[in-house]
């Protein structure tokens, strides 16, 4: 998916939101256990509902994982389901050097239809050039991630520069490639980072998980973050998928959605 | 597997090499393609003429998520193939918050039956302790790899130390576990720096990639690197498992291997 098709989207639906399908097969409503694939029933249940709120699905790919090759087969026919008008994030926290990094590519951008891959850059480039080689495919870099032990590395400030590593990262990485191809994941807790970020990747889009569960505020962050193409994608996945857990689980995920969506809209 | 045991495995092998399966189908004798699982008939025939040589495999799971769900199978078919007493890594360089991370070790440590995974340091300790959680497994960090860019950010020179970002990710990490459920991952490409390592962690294993095809010396890394528990796997990957592409590729990975294990024999 182009930047623009993106930006279309956004448009249309006048929502920047990305629902996150970390579907935990402890979590899911009880009644969909007997499903030959409760996982791929939850979220084909969850996508049909919130889709007229959303532009996007980020796919976790640990919650499939951890059911081994059968959850692997729910996280294939998931990303095989999805409209090719979203787009489609495989959220894979993957970083490797080159020959690995293109196998990984070969998962998720070819055996699977992935639009997006997100990345640790704790290898450096390496770890990032192969996934830009495919035309119209982008690689969302971790940079400053909202989770307590970001501090630990990602804020430590380096000599050269004088500021924190995650400025060194997006400093470096976005020369890789291009607001055509690249995006950054930026805690939403982190809001008071934005204004900064935003002096280094004035383009990007910026992917924000940790708006609800995390307590990180979408007013704040879209007034920070936002720019002409919005360059936003804020992501929300357990407020949203279990909104709640009878029956009406799929109904309710969508009023969640729709409550940003809505008010996404009002700052579009 | 505890640090003891994996001594004795040493000791009784004379060998500290980590054999790599970093198994790609279009690698791989052209006579097993007629096979149902190519890649676990490799890693089968593989396994047995290594065995003797080697305490450890490493299953980099890039080169099997790129077949997909069938990729999938075959790694863990070749995770429950390997013999007991073996040291079993998956080099996943997973890294991700809490509750992923929850679901990372699940898939390693419980659908499969791992005794380490690599792990990706950049979101700091989140990333780690839920693997720390599991009796007798390992959590491997990335340290100092041997890829080109890793200077792009393990050494940059951090404000408060005045020493490079690996530092202080071992110096960090090592606290967060003991020498006997953490690894670090430092290429042999490093050799020169394995003095100051292990300065940090004196007694901690260290999983030395690089050896071979990426130009380390196995001479130099032991001098270096070995501690009195040995504290070394080195891996080899391409150098072992595509020694030759004929019918005899297994003979001819476990004459590599040898090779291998018989100057180790000689450093022990």
């Amino acid at each position: 998916m182009t930047k623009q098709s993106l930006f279309d989207e956004i448009q249309k639906k006048k929502s920047y939101l990305a629902v996150g399908l970390d579907t935990d097969i402890h979590k899911i409503p009880k009644h969909l256990l007997s499903c030959k694939d409760p996982l791929f029933e939850f979220n084909k249940q969850i996508i049909d509902a919130t889709l007229p709120y959303t532009v996007s699905y980020k796919i976790n790919t640990a919650f499939y994982e951890a059911l081994g090759s059968k959850g692997w087969e729910s996280l294939e026919k998931t990303a095989a389901y999805l409209p090719h008008d979203v787009f489609k994030i495989a959220d894979a926290k993957r970083g490797d050097i080159g020959n690995t990094t293109d196998m990984y590519a070969k998962a998720f951008f070819e055996a699977m239809s992935f639009d997006a891959v997100t990345v640790s850059p704790y290898m450096g480039a390496d770890s990032i050039l192969p996934f830009l080689k495919y035309p119209q495919k982008w690689t969302i870099v971790l940079a400053l991630t909202s989770n307590p032990s970001s501090a630990d590395f990602q804020l430590q400030t380096l000599s050269n520069t004088g500021s924190a590593l995650f400025n060194t990262v997006l400093e470096s990485t976005s020369k890789l490639g291009s607001s055509e191809n690249t995006m950054y994941v930026v805690g939403a807790t982190k809001a008071e980072e934005l204004t900064e970020i935003r002096k280094i990747v004035p383009d990007h889009f910026l992917l924000i998980p940790g708006v609800g569960a995390q307590g990180g505020s979408l007013a704040e962050v879209t007034k920070r973050g936002k720019t002409k193409e919005c360059g936003l994608l804020i992501n929300s996945s357990r407020n949203i998928i279990y909104a709640s857990s009878g029956e009406n689980f799929a109904k309710d995920a969508a009023s969640a959605a729709q409550v940003l969506q809505e008010e996404m809209a009002s700052y579009l």
